[in-house]
Protein backbone atom coordinates (compact mmCIF):
# COMPACT_ATOMS: atom_id res chain seq x y z
CA UNK A 1 0.00 0.00 0.00
CA UNK A 2 1.71 3.46 -1.65
CA UNK A 3 1.93 6.11 1.33
CA UNK A 4 -0.69 8.73 0.19
CA UNK A 5 -3.24 6.11 0.68
CA UNK A 6 -2.34 5.22 3.78
CA UNK A 7 -2.12 8.94 4.95
CA UNK A 8 -5.62 9.12 3.70
CA UNK A 9 -7.26 5.89 5.46
CA UNK A 10 -5.36 7.74 8.70
CA UNK A 11 -7.17 10.83 8.02
CA UNK A 12 -10.23 8.99 8.24
CA UNK A 13 -9.96 8.43 11.67
CA UNK A 14 -10.99 11.42 14.15
CA UNK A 15 -9.14 10.67 17.58
CA UNK A 16 -8.64 9.65 20.05
CA UNK A 17 -9.24 6.09 19.10
CA UNK A 18 -11.15 3.07 21.01
CA UNK A 19 -11.49 -0.12 20.60
CA UNK A 20 -14.08 -2.09 22.50
CA UNK A 21 -13.50 -5.91 22.76
CA UNK A 22 -16.11 -7.97 23.75
CA UNK A 23 -15.16 -8.40 27.66
CA UNK A 24 -18.21 -7.10 30.31
CA UNK A 25 -19.52 -4.02 29.21
CA UNK A 26 -17.52 -1.30 31.04
CA UNK A 27 -19.17 0.22 34.06
CA UNK A 28 -16.95 2.86 36.10
CA UNK A 29 -17.03 6.20 34.70
CA UNK A 30 -13.51 6.42 33.69
CA UNK A 31 -13.89 4.00 30.73
CA UNK A 32 -17.76 5.26 29.81
CA UNK A 33 -16.38 8.39 29.84
CA UNK A 34 -13.63 7.02 27.39
CA UNK A 35 -16.29 5.70 24.77
CA UNK A 36 -18.53 9.01 25.05
CA UNK A 37 -15.39 10.75 23.97
CA UNK A 38 -14.05 8.75 21.29
CA UNK A 39 -13.38 10.69 18.00
CA UNK A 40 -13.47 6.81 16.49
CA UNK A 41 -14.96 3.36 17.50
CA UNK A 42 -13.36 -0.14 16.24
CA UNK A 43 -15.60 -2.69 17.69
CA UNK A 44 -14.25 -6.48 17.72
CA UNK A 45 -17.03 -8.51 16.30
CA UNK A 46 -20.08 -8.87 18.69
CA UNK A 47 -18.51 -6.00 20.79
CA UNK A 48 -21.01 -3.96 18.76
CA UNK A 49 -23.60 -5.00 20.61
CA UNK A 50 -21.82 -3.06 23.87
CA UNK A 51 -21.31 0.02 21.82
CA UNK A 52 -24.80 0.20 20.82
CA UNK A 53 -25.80 -0.40 24.52
CA UNK A 54 -23.21 2.67 25.83
CA UNK A 55 -25.06 5.15 23.30
CA UNK A 56 -22.72 4.77 20.80
CA UNK A 57 -22.48 3.69 17.04
CA UNK A 58 -18.76 2.14 16.19
CA UNK A 59 -17.11 3.56 13.01
CA UNK A 60 -15.81 0.16 11.59
CA UNK A 61 -16.16 -3.58 13.26
CA UNK A 62 -14.02 -6.25 12.64
CA UNK A 63 -13.86 -10.29 13.30
CA UNK A 64 -14.68 -13.51 12.12
CA UNK A 65 -18.50 -12.47 12.62
CA UNK A 66 -19.42 -14.82 14.61
CA UNK A 67 -20.90 -13.21 17.73
CA UNK A 68 -22.96 -10.64 15.98
CA UNK A 69 -26.45 -10.47 17.63
CA UNK A 70 -29.14 -10.60 15.38
CA UNK A 71 -30.37 -6.94 16.62
CA UNK A 72 -30.85 -4.47 13.17
CA UNK A 73 -26.96 -2.93 12.44
CA UNK A 74 -27.04 0.62 12.56
CA UNK A 75 -26.17 2.49 9.35
CA UNK A 76 -22.41 3.82 8.47
CA UNK A 77 -20.45 0.76 10.22
CA UNK A 78 -17.71 -0.23 8.37
CA UNK A 79 -17.68 -4.30 8.60
CA UNK A 80 -14.54 -6.17 7.72
CA UNK A 81 -14.69 -9.91 8.05
CA UNK A 82 -11.14 -11.96 8.71
CA UNK A 83 -12.15 -15.39 9.29
CA UNK A 84 -8.35 -16.96 9.98
CA UNK A 85 -8.79 -19.04 13.05
CA UNK A 86 -5.67 -18.74 14.13
CA UNK A 87 -5.59 -15.34 15.80
CA UNK A 88 -8.56 -13.72 17.98
CA UNK A 89 -10.26 -10.66 16.67
CA UNK A 90 -8.41 -8.57 18.98
CA UNK A 91 -5.41 -9.63 16.97
CA UNK A 92 -7.17 -8.78 13.19
CA UNK A 93 -8.28 -5.87 15.17
CA UNK A 94 -4.50 -4.43 16.30
CA UNK A 95 -3.21 -5.77 12.76
CA UNK A 96 -6.06 -3.67 10.90
CA UNK A 97 -4.75 -0.48 13.14
CA UNK A 98 -1.32 -1.31 12.09
CA UNK A 99 -1.85 -1.47 8.63
CA UNK A 100 -4.03 1.84 9.15
CA UNK A 101 -0.86 3.58 10.40
CA UNK A 102 -2.81 4.23 13.69
CA UNK A 103 -0.11 5.01 16.47
CA UNK A 104 -2.01 4.97 19.60
CA UNK A 105 -5.61 3.65 20.62
CA UNK A 106 -7.03 3.12 24.11
CA UNK A 107 -8.53 -0.66 25.00
CA UNK A 108 -11.91 -1.30 26.34
CA UNK A 109 -14.07 -4.29 27.37
CA UNK A 110 -10.91 -6.60 27.11
CA UNK A 111 -11.41 -8.18 30.81
CA UNK A 112 -14.41 -9.67 32.42
CA UNK A 113 -16.27 -12.59 31.50
CA UNK A 114 -14.32 -15.74 29.51
CA UNK A 115 -11.19 -15.78 31.67
CA UNK A 116 -9.28 -17.32 28.44
CA UNK A 117 -9.79 -14.12 26.87
CA UNK A 118 -9.23 -11.95 29.64
CA UNK A 119 -5.52 -13.84 30.05
CA UNK A 120 -4.66 -14.31 26.22
CA UNK A 121 -5.75 -10.51 25.71
CA UNK A 122 -3.07 -9.39 28.51
CA UNK A 123 -0.32 -11.37 26.50
CA UNK A 124 -1.78 -9.65 23.45
CA UNK A 125 -1.15 -6.55 24.61
CA UNK A 126 2.70 -7.51 25.47
CA UNK A 127 3.25 -8.87 21.79
CA UNK A 128 2.03 -5.39 20.55
CA UNK A 129 4.29 -3.63 22.98
CA UNK A 130 6.99 -2.14 20.51
CA UNK A 131 4.42 -1.30 17.72
CA UNK A 132 1.11 0.29 19.15
CA UNK A 133 0.84 2.65 22.14
CA UNK A 134 -1.68 0.98 23.88
CA UNK A 135 -3.64 1.84 27.39
CA UNK A 136 -6.10 -0.43 28.25
CA UNK A 137 -8.84 0.55 30.76
CA UNK A 138 -11.58 -1.50 32.63
CA UNK A 139 -13.14 -1.21 35.65
CA UNK A 140 -11.18 -0.69 38.03
CA UNK A 141 -7.68 -0.30 36.25
CA UNK A 142 -5.31 1.71 34.26
CA UNK A 143 -3.39 -0.95 32.69
CA UNK A 144 -0.05 -1.19 29.93
CA UNK A 145 2.43 -3.60 28.79
CA UNK A 146 6.05 -1.97 29.01
CA UNK A 147 9.33 -3.36 27.89
CA UNK A 148 11.73 -0.10 28.59
CA UNK A 149 11.54 2.68 31.16
CA UNK A 150 9.03 4.97 31.76
CA UNK A 151 7.50 7.75 34.20
CA UNK A 152 3.37 7.31 35.19
CA UNK A 153 1.15 9.97 36.46
CA UNK A 154 -1.35 9.25 38.86
CA UNK A 155 -3.72 10.29 42.58
CA UNK A 156 -0.99 9.86 45.20
CA UNK A 157 -1.52 6.80 47.14
CA UNK A 158 -3.22 4.80 43.98
CA UNK A 159 -2.64 1.29 44.21
CA UNK A 160 -0.20 -0.23 41.46
CA UNK A 161 0.31 -3.93 40.62
CA UNK A 162 3.38 -4.91 38.44
CA UNK A 163 3.32 -8.07 37.21
CA UNK A 164 5.63 -10.14 34.91
CA UNK A 165 4.04 -11.07 31.71
CA UNK A 166 7.15 -12.63 29.35
CA UNK A 167 10.69 -13.69 30.45
CA UNK A 168 11.75 -12.34 33.68
CA UNK A 169 12.06 -9.11 33.95
CA UNK A 170 14.06 -7.00 35.86
CA UNK A 171 13.21 -4.05 37.06
CA UNK A 172 13.90 -0.93 39.39
CA UNK A 173 11.03 1.63 40.97
CA UNK A 174 11.22 5.10 41.93
CA UNK A 175 8.08 6.86 43.51
CA UNK A 176 6.44 3.55 45.42
CA UNK A 177 6.44 2.94 49.07
CA UNK A 178 7.92 -0.50 48.44
CA UNK A 179 10.75 0.03 46.51
CA UNK A 180 12.29 -2.36 43.93
CA UNK A 181 16.12 -2.03 42.91
CA UNK A 182 17.11 -3.82 39.92
CA UNK A 183 15.31 -7.45 41.05
CA UNK A 184 13.53 -9.97 39.67
CA UNK A 185 10.36 -10.11 41.33
CA UNK A 186 10.55 -13.38 43.00
CA UNK A 187 7.02 -15.01 42.83
CA UNK A 188 3.60 -14.40 41.08
CA UNK A 189 1.96 -12.16 44.15
CA UNK A 190 5.16 -10.03 44.76
CA UNK A 191 4.14 -6.55 42.60
CA UNK A 192 0.43 -6.76 44.02
CA UNK A 193 -0.88 -3.81 45.28
CA UNK A 194 2.46 -1.27 46.01
CA UNK A 195 1.53 1.91 46.87
CA UNK A 196 2.62 5.29 44.78
CA UNK A 197 3.89 8.24 47.08
CA UNK A 198 3.05 11.08 45.29
CA UNK A 199 1.33 12.22 41.46
CA UNK A 200 4.22 10.05 39.64
CA UNK A 201 6.31 7.16 39.65
CA UNK A 202 8.95 5.41 37.49
CA UNK A 203 9.43 2.07 36.28
CA UNK A 204 12.73 1.64 35.06
CA UNK A 205 12.76 -2.11 33.27
CA UNK A 206 16.46 -3.95 32.61
CA UNK A 207 14.96 -7.73 31.05
CA UNK A 208 12.35 -8.83 30.13
CA UNK A 209 8.45 -7.53 29.99
CA UNK A 210 5.47 -6.20 32.59
CA UNK A 211 2.11 -5.57 32.99
CA UNK A 212 1.69 -2.17 35.09
CA UNK A 213 -2.06 -1.64 36.57
CA UNK A 214 -2.95 1.63 38.06
CA UNK A 215 -5.99 1.26 40.02
CA UNK A 216 -8.83 4.20 39.67
CA UNK A 217 -8.54 6.17 43.02
CA UNK A 218 -12.80 6.16 42.74
CA UNK B 1 7.28 -30.20 62.44
CA UNK B 2 7.19 -33.94 62.90
CA UNK B 3 5.26 -36.46 60.59
CA UNK B 4 2.60 -37.52 63.28
CA UNK B 5 1.89 -33.64 63.83
CA UNK B 6 1.48 -33.44 60.23
CA UNK B 7 -0.63 -36.24 59.83
CA UNK B 8 -2.96 -34.76 62.79
CA UNK B 9 -3.21 -31.89 61.07
CA UNK B 10 -3.98 -33.57 57.89
CA UNK B 11 -6.86 -35.93 59.30
CA UNK B 12 -8.56 -32.74 60.88
CA UNK B 13 -9.76 -31.69 57.18
CA UNK B 14 -12.32 -33.62 55.38
CA UNK B 15 -12.61 -34.00 51.50
CA UNK B 16 -12.82 -32.25 49.34
CA UNK B 17 -10.89 -29.11 49.65
CA UNK B 18 -11.70 -25.84 48.50
CA UNK B 19 -10.29 -22.64 48.79
CA UNK B 20 -12.31 -19.84 48.63
CA UNK B 21 -10.62 -16.37 46.98
CA UNK B 22 -11.74 -13.14 47.31
CA UNK B 23 -12.58 -12.66 43.25
CA UNK B 24 -16.16 -12.26 41.79
CA UNK B 25 -18.55 -14.58 43.86
CA UNK B 26 -19.83 -17.64 42.22
CA UNK B 27 -22.66 -17.95 40.58
CA UNK B 28 -22.67 -20.70 38.34
CA UNK B 29 -24.04 -23.69 38.89
CA UNK B 30 -20.89 -25.69 39.05
CA UNK B 31 -18.67 -23.61 41.76
CA UNK B 32 -21.43 -23.20 43.85
CA UNK B 33 -21.99 -27.51 43.80
CA UNK B 34 -18.58 -27.62 44.74
CA UNK B 35 -18.32 -24.94 47.71
CA UNK B 36 -21.92 -26.41 49.08
CA UNK B 37 -20.26 -29.98 48.69
CA UNK B 38 -16.76 -28.95 50.30
CA UNK B 39 -15.49 -30.99 53.40
CA UNK B 40 -13.61 -28.06 54.41
CA UNK B 41 -13.66 -24.61 53.18
CA UNK B 42 -10.42 -22.75 53.43
CA UNK B 43 -10.90 -18.52 52.50
CA UNK B 44 -8.26 -16.24 51.44
CA UNK B 45 -8.84 -12.91 53.89
CA UNK B 46 -11.78 -11.28 53.04
CA UNK B 47 -13.64 -13.97 51.06
CA UNK B 48 -15.02 -15.38 53.84
CA UNK B 49 -17.50 -12.57 53.45
CA UNK B 50 -18.06 -14.63 50.20
CA UNK B 51 -18.32 -17.74 51.93
CA UNK B 52 -21.35 -16.55 54.08
CA UNK B 53 -23.06 -15.29 51.38
CA UNK B 54 -23.19 -18.43 49.43
CA UNK B 55 -24.32 -20.11 53.04
CA UNK B 56 -21.07 -21.85 54.13
CA UNK B 57 -18.73 -21.35 57.00
CA UNK B 58 -14.94 -21.88 56.04
CA UNK B 59 -13.02 -23.66 58.79
CA UNK B 60 -9.73 -21.78 58.07
CA UNK B 61 -9.45 -18.17 56.99
CA UNK B 62 -5.99 -16.84 55.72
CA UNK B 63 -4.23 -13.51 54.93
CA UNK B 64 -3.16 -10.59 56.67
CA UNK B 65 -6.50 -9.66 57.61
CA UNK B 66 -6.26 -6.45 56.00
CA UNK B 67 -9.82 -6.99 54.06
CA UNK B 68 -12.26 -8.74 56.61
CA UNK B 69 -15.60 -6.76 56.54
CA UNK B 70 -17.05 -5.94 60.18
CA UNK B 71 -19.26 -8.72 59.40
CA UNK B 72 -19.59 -10.65 62.90
CA UNK B 73 -17.58 -13.60 62.60
CA UNK B 74 -18.76 -17.11 62.92
CA UNK B 75 -18.36 -19.40 65.33
CA UNK B 76 -15.48 -22.28 65.00
CA UNK B 77 -13.58 -20.46 62.51
CA UNK B 78 -9.75 -20.72 62.75
CA UNK B 79 -7.98 -17.54 61.67
CA UNK B 80 -4.54 -17.81 60.55
CA UNK B 81 -2.83 -14.17 60.25
CA UNK B 82 0.63 -13.84 57.80
CA UNK B 83 1.85 -10.18 57.51
CA UNK B 84 4.64 -11.01 54.70
CA UNK B 85 3.48 -8.08 52.17
CA UNK B 86 6.03 -10.05 49.49
CA UNK B 87 2.86 -12.53 48.76
CA UNK B 88 -0.58 -12.68 48.46
CA UNK B 89 -2.91 -13.91 50.17
CA UNK B 90 -3.10 -16.91 47.74
CA UNK B 91 0.29 -17.93 47.68
CA UNK B 92 0.02 -17.87 51.63
CA UNK B 93 -3.02 -20.04 51.76
CA UNK B 94 -1.19 -22.61 49.38
CA UNK B 95 1.42 -22.50 51.33
CA UNK B 96 -0.18 -23.48 54.56
CA UNK B 97 -1.92 -25.89 52.89
CA UNK B 98 1.57 -27.75 51.79
CA UNK B 99 2.97 -27.02 55.43
CA UNK B 100 -0.41 -29.02 56.03
CA UNK B 101 0.53 -32.26 53.65
CA UNK B 102 -2.79 -31.43 51.64
CA UNK B 103 -2.49 -32.20 48.00
CA UNK B 104 -5.00 -31.67 46.24
CA UNK B 105 -7.58 -28.34 46.13
CA UNK B 106 -10.39 -26.65 44.23
CA UNK B 107 -9.89 -23.09 44.01
CA UNK B 108 -13.02 -20.88 43.55
CA UNK B 109 -13.41 -16.80 43.45
CA UNK B 110 -9.87 -16.71 41.54
CA UNK B 111 -11.28 -14.20 38.93
CA UNK B 112 -13.39 -10.80 38.49
CA UNK B 113 -13.22 -8.06 39.73
CA UNK B 114 -9.65 -6.78 40.06
CA UNK B 115 -7.94 -8.03 36.73
CA UNK B 116 -4.57 -7.57 38.54
CA UNK B 117 -5.18 -10.46 41.41
CA UNK B 118 -6.94 -12.47 38.18
CA UNK B 119 -3.57 -12.41 36.16
CA UNK B 120 -1.43 -12.95 39.50
CA UNK B 121 -3.47 -15.79 40.94
CA UNK B 122 -3.35 -17.91 37.54
CA UNK B 123 0.77 -17.32 37.53
CA UNK B 124 0.31 -18.67 41.02
CA UNK B 125 -1.07 -21.57 39.83
CA UNK B 126 1.52 -22.08 37.53
CA UNK B 127 4.30 -21.76 40.20
CA UNK B 128 2.55 -24.70 42.09
CA UNK B 129 2.01 -27.29 39.49
CA UNK B 130 4.68 -29.30 40.56
CA UNK B 131 3.65 -28.76 44.17
CA UNK B 132 -0.02 -29.10 44.41
CA UNK B 133 -2.60 -30.47 42.37
CA UNK B 134 -4.66 -27.73 41.30
CA UNK B 135 -8.23 -27.28 39.92
CA UNK B 136 -9.67 -23.59 39.21
CA UNK B 137 -13.33 -23.69 38.77
CA UNK B 138 -15.12 -20.03 37.48
CA UNK B 139 -18.46 -19.15 36.26
CA UNK B 140 -16.99 -20.10 32.59
CA UNK B 141 -14.63 -22.71 33.13
CA UNK B 142 -12.79 -25.85 34.99
CA UNK B 143 -9.02 -24.21 34.79
CA UNK B 144 -5.74 -25.80 34.90
CA UNK B 145 -1.84 -25.14 34.86
CA UNK B 146 -0.02 -28.59 33.14
CA UNK B 147 3.83 -28.85 32.68
CA UNK B 148 2.92 -32.61 31.61
CA UNK B 149 1.07 -34.69 29.21
CA UNK B 150 -2.45 -35.14 30.73
CA UNK B 151 -5.53 -36.60 29.84
CA UNK B 152 -8.52 -34.47 30.59
CA UNK B 153 -12.27 -36.02 30.19
CA UNK B 154 -15.06 -33.36 28.81
CA UNK B 155 -18.42 -33.36 27.47
CA UNK B 156 -17.89 -33.75 23.46
CA UNK B 157 -17.49 -30.21 21.39
CA UNK B 158 -16.62 -28.77 24.59
CA UNK B 159 -14.66 -24.85 24.25
CA UNK B 160 -11.08 -25.72 25.00
CA UNK B 161 -8.35 -22.94 25.77
CA UNK B 162 -4.92 -23.29 25.50
CA UNK B 163 -2.57 -20.44 26.80
CA UNK B 164 1.03 -20.49 27.08
CA UNK B 165 1.86 -18.84 31.31
CA UNK B 166 5.66 -19.72 31.22
CA UNK B 167 8.25 -19.85 28.66
CA UNK B 168 8.03 -21.24 25.37
CA UNK B 169 5.63 -24.15 25.63
CA UNK B 170 6.20 -26.89 22.79
CA UNK B 171 2.33 -28.70 22.79
CA UNK B 172 0.50 -31.57 20.71
CA UNK B 173 -3.04 -32.47 21.42
CA UNK B 174 -5.06 -35.25 20.25
CA UNK B 175 -8.94 -35.05 20.04
CA UNK B 176 -8.93 -31.59 19.43
CA UNK B 177 -10.92 -30.41 16.09
CA UNK B 178 -7.47 -27.98 15.61
CA UNK B 179 -4.79 -30.08 16.09
CA UNK B 180 -1.07 -29.17 17.37
CA UNK B 181 1.74 -31.43 16.20
CA UNK B 182 4.56 -30.42 18.58
CA UNK B 183 4.24 -27.09 17.95
CA UNK B 184 5.05 -23.21 19.54
CA UNK B 185 1.70 -21.58 19.97
CA UNK B 186 2.45 -19.26 17.28
CA UNK B 187 0.88 -15.85 18.54
CA UNK B 188 -0.97 -15.17 22.03
CA UNK B 189 -4.68 -15.97 20.51
CA UNK B 190 -3.67 -18.87 18.54
CA UNK B 191 -5.17 -21.89 21.17
CA UNK B 192 -8.30 -19.73 22.27
CA UNK B 193 -11.85 -21.54 21.55
CA UNK B 194 -10.66 -24.88 20.56
CA UNK B 195 -12.94 -27.68 20.38
CA UNK B 196 -13.08 -30.91 21.93
CA UNK B 197 -14.45 -34.01 19.40
CA UNK B 198 -15.11 -36.40 22.02
CA UNK B 199 -15.51 -37.06 25.78
CA UNK B 200 -11.50 -36.47 26.39
CA UNK B 201 -8.86 -35.06 24.77
CA UNK B 202 -4.55 -35.21 25.45
CA UNK B 203 -2.28 -32.33 25.63
CA UNK B 204 1.50 -33.20 25.14
CA UNK B 205 3.64 -31.27 26.54
CA UNK B 206 7.25 -31.39 25.48
CA UNK B 207 8.63 -27.70 26.65
CA UNK B 208 6.84 -24.63 28.92
CA UNK B 209 3.91 -24.64 30.79
CA UNK B 210 0.20 -24.00 29.77
CA UNK B 211 -3.09 -23.14 31.25
CA UNK B 212 -5.85 -25.25 30.13
CA UNK B 213 -9.42 -23.64 30.27
CA UNK B 214 -12.72 -26.14 29.54
CA UNK B 215 -15.48 -24.21 29.08
CA UNK B 216 -18.66 -25.38 30.83
CA UNK B 217 -21.07 -26.92 29.05
CA UNK B 218 -24.46 -25.22 29.99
Amino acid sequence: MVRSTLERLKNNFSLPIVILANGELPAHKKPISIIKNAGTIICTDGAINNAIALGRSPQVVIGDMDSISSNPIPDGVKYIKFTDQNNTDLEKTLDWCLYNDISAVTLLGLTGKREDHTISNFAIMADYVDKLNLLSVTDYHEIQAISQDQEFNCVPNSTVSIIPIRGKPIISTQGLYYPLKKEVLKNSGQGISNISKDRKFIIKVYDGLILVFIRHSD
